[in-house]
């Protein structure tokens, strides 16, 4: 057994997420015996996400130098101004299709505990932005953490004054989900916004 | 957002057996966090698999070259050769520690239905080998599904005559199992091949 090669593999696969190492050990076996072709590909593509990605300077988003796709689209609405955690939030987003305008990617959420202050994050990049190019709504769409919450007061204090309606996404029961698994918080909240089906007579 | 590069890996690490697509996402965005050393080093291994491995001329277990490092290793039994399906239930073996002898890697199992035959495997060379360098026991260490037992079966046929002792792991109760989720087949073995505990006053 050629045990530098095939251990190194499974080391540095296993540090992947949600990787353990009996999964590790499946994939390397698997790359064994693919084409080369397929794993050579793998490999540049990977090594292509620390070459090839750059940051939009105007949301930073990943672009491959200069503006991202969004921001470079002209069909998209630049007064529309979706601000998220990471590109992650972004992608899945997109995938809904709902939404048409631009966004800001803040790259992280406020957190005391794991030492992130605002300047780590593109926080004040926005405000700057906003005075530039003027919005008419924000939407606030971090994640529903007490870190996620806790940046979204932070950006709705940064940004009092400036003349724009600021919405976050709705709280609610999930689609397709049962009220048997729904959480307290998140119960209490769907209560409180509850929508109007029909109204009166 | 740069479509072609994320997607590109998106779409090459989803091809990872047991990696969807949301975990691919999840592992891409964890690389582009990452320092770009580590990512880097992470391609290079995946690389090396097709460029570096080779097949042992003797057990065909991988090697970096020449023979493999259990067939040169003095200190390993070669008069003993457990005969395995591929290089991982090679690896499995060797990490329970208790074989010191050498190996024999078929690379797959007989499957009419998939089109393998003896000849794709490395079944006759086996035979060569075992009339070349007389070993005292065979172990089969295939798989027990359908297609593991056929091949065991070719392999006690193939090698008759030799003066060898052929022998198989048990089948039985795994450790730590519990007899309600054992299925027939297994309880039926661990039954016909119960062992004595105490023998009579």
């Amino acid at each position: 057994m050629e045990k530098s090669t095939l251990d190194r593999a499974i080391d540095a696969v296993s540090m992947l997420p949600g990787i353990g190492r009996k999964s590790a050990q499946r994939i390397v076996f698997f790359c064994i015996k693919q084409p080369t072709q397929q794993i050579f590909h793998l490999a540049e593509a990977l090594s292509a996400l620390k070459t090839e990605l750059h940051e939009c300077p105007h949301c930073f988003n990943f672009s491959s130098g200069g503006l991202c796709e969004i921001c470079s689209n002209p069909k998209r609405d630049g007064t529309s101004i979706c601000v998220v955690e990471d590109a992650l939030s972004l992608k899945h987003l997109e995938r809904a299709l709902s939404f048409h305008g631009h966004y800001h990617v803040l790259g992280g959420v406020l957190s005391p505990l794991e030492g992130v202050t605002p300047e780590q994050l593109h926080l004040h990049a926005l405000r700057s932005r906003l005075e530039e190019h003027p919005a008419q709504e924000v939407i606030l769409a971090l994640n529903p953490t007490l870190e996620g919450e806790a940046t979204s007061h932070y950006i709705a204090e940064l940004l009092k004054g400036l003349p724009l309606t600021l919405t976050r996404l709705a709280s609610g029961i999930p689609s397709g989900g049962s009220l048997d698994y729904v959480d307290d918080v998140t119960m209490a909240r769907a209560f409180t916004n509850r929508q109007i089906v029909s109204d009166g007579p």
